[in-house]
């Protein structure tokens, strides 16, 4: 069982996911960024960030809600529906005093606005004549977002801070990889029950229901939460893309089933991709697969700390090469806590151009996913760069699945 | 089963939940509302909003995308990555000209962003010298994407439409209801599955894990899709706030569970909320939930065509008066088509100062959640406004359930 922290100088028992100290040195290494980039204030509103700093951990962001990182304060400040500030009480490190409820006449209405009382919280401290930074591109910080700090906060030099927090995040701690580790032992489950489910007559809801199920069923040991992505398994015609999912068909003989799934721990998450084959694969296909599969190992040997995102490309592309197989778009990218509606951290991403040197507890899915016009193939791994190389954490057969 | 249309003047046969005619219908709506408020173009990033125009269905809304309406173009215009166009040709009733993909180098990004290649596709028509709306509170439109768009469109008036679409969305067509039907059926057997699914020494995880599997899975006629929210199932403590989930822990006699759960068709959504007691319920709990359940009927009863908002939450009020419990939130709003993060539609609340009135084929969630300092109570349902009062989706016993 993972270890808990509980914060006992609080009037509330929160349960944490990691120690004290440990988001102690996550707010330094935040402020440090702050201070380099000449923000006193940043407004935290992706909800990976926020559980980053804080452990908030609750299905709220359908509000506006965020963390406040005051430079020279030691407590965040958390801000959300009154409704929800309880759920920070149980889930973050914050004293009651740095956990602040809006009433619910701000949930969207036309009249009064979320920023506006950050904008009050800003003001009743001076902070308002503070440089503040914000997500300028996170989902939940909308275009009305941006336009209500601005009117409130005339004095107020407003800097995108866009993934500040996600970068420091990008190198993960020992604990954060003990539950990605947990979350690759859901995975392999959640996996095998796939494959085993998928087959002739077999409606797609059905199998669907039994990948949910075993994601959150999760281990004897520890259950598992649910993924910041669905289950992505489209069969036949609909595996020509990337991004859809199941529906009330059954599944038929020379089916193919493109399966991008994950486990979660804590909010970590251990995303997989294979494709299954119902009945006798096409020439093609089998050609495709034994190509790309040799491609991604040659990937994984070559993934070290010191080379940059794009060499790792370069390297797939080099073991590819000669081949019919083509990949315009990336073939990996860095992933690890997260939320809905997606799992990658959006910081590296394995493709030409991308200069950012690998280092060591980085963690990778290197997800070389082909989607041609009349059916895709995928198998994938998530890798994590250790001192000298890489590991994988998932132990599944990398193959073309036959049913 | 449902009936689905397939649009064959396309290359691609696409797989749509409704005719072609209703979707022009819901684009004239939509042009009508444009026009009124001098929108000569209208950018639709919200996901629901996207399938309400187009039909598009998949989960790639963690990359910006959208959909174009021209006041005077026949099709709206899909953008997005090119790994996704695919799903756009087999999801809309879109023809090829109007499917636009943007390379992979633009996802998350720091060199070029989505917003370029929209702006780029407006100036060849000669469209950025017309007035644009956006959806300026809507997750998937970023404060950079307002940013982008203003960098690139200097002659272009950029104006706020949020919610213009979701406006239109508020009445139901009939297949829109007869979808809300088929995911009430699910929701009847998800709830069930909850219920029975917990007891003392169950991890909450597991009966998690079957709830996932019950939305899926459907009914024998038919499987479910995702839900826009998680199952929402906190216990004990956890269960004073409102958005809290499941943990590794394992019920115990004496535990309070909420249930505010989904069924999920084509994207239409029947959400429920129900309270389990584990052992004897305490005096305090069997008072709120008996006045909350009255409240609910007698509230239930009042709505019809012709009243307000605000008039529904006044009835509440008065028929829970006298009594210990209080209600500071909204008791409920409108709900349909959705991804998520949330069900709601963002337009109507049942809340005091919300003026709108109630006509037939709105469909409401009416959700008086109560969350104190030690426990909460739900007892939820969600009707459809008809032509002279309302009536409920689901058929499942308003009661405190005791296990």
């Amino acid at each position: 069982m993972a270890p808990r922290q509980s914060i006992i100088t609080k009037e509330v028992i929160a349960i944490m996911y990691f120690e004290f100290i440990e988001y102690q040195e996550r707010l330094r290494k935040i402020k440090e960024a702050m201070y380099k980039q000449g923000i006193e204030v940043l407004l935290v509103t992706d909800p990976a960030n926020m559980n980053y700093v804080s452990g908030y951990d609750g299905w709220s962001f359908y509000v506006h809600q965020g963390v406040l990182v005051i430079i020279d304060r030691d407590e965040p400040i958390w801000f959300g529906r009154q409704q929800d500030s309880n759920g920070a009480r149980l889930t973050t490190w914050l004293n009651d005093e740095s956990i602040r409820g809006y009433q619910d006449d701000y949930v969207q209405s036309k009249l009064k606005h979320q920023m506006d009382f950050v904008a009050d919280i800003l003001k009743e401290s001076g902070w308002d004549r503070r440089s503040l930074g914000v997500e300028m591109d996170n989902y939940y910080f909308t275009g009305q977002c941006l336009e209500q700090l601005r009117k409130n906060l005339p004095q107020t030099r407003i800097m995108d801070a866009n993934l500040l927090v996600n970068w420091i995040r990008v190198i993960k701690s020992d604990k954060e990889i003990e539950y990605m580790i947990m979350a690759a032992r859901i995975v392999e489950n959640v996996m095998q029950t796939a494959i085993e489910a998928i087959g002739p007559g077999v409606r797609e809801g059905d199998a669907a229901g039994k990948v949910y199920q075993a994601q959150i069923r999760g281990t004897p040991e520890y259950t598992g939460d649910y993924s910041a992505i669905i289950p992505i398994m489209p069969s036949g015609i609909r595996t020509s893309t990337a991004h859809l999912s199941w529906t009330d068909r059954k599944y038929e003989t020379g089916d193919m089933v493109l399966l991008e799934l994950s486990g979660c721990k804590y909010r970590y998450h251990a995303p997989l991709s294979r494709t299954v084959m119902i009945g006798k694969a096409p020439a093609e296909l089998q050609d495709i697969a034994k190509v790309v599969i040799e491609g991604l190992n040659q990937t994984i040997d070559f993934i070290k700390p010191g080379v940059t995102a794009e060499e790792v490309e370069q390297k797939w592309r080099e073991a590819i090469a000669g081949s019919t197989v083509a990949k315009e778009s990336r073939i990996g990218y860095c992933y690890g806590l997260n939320y809905p509606p997606d799992w990658g951290e959006h910081t590296i991403s394995l493709r030409p151009g991308d200069k950012n040197v690998l280092q060591p507890n980085m963690t990778l899915h290197v997800m070389p996913g082909i989607w041609i016009e009349k059916f895709g193939f995928e198998c994938s791994e998530p890798v994590r760069v250790t001192d000298n190389g890489c590991e994988t954490f998932v132990n599944f057969a990398r193959e073309l699945f036959i049913k």
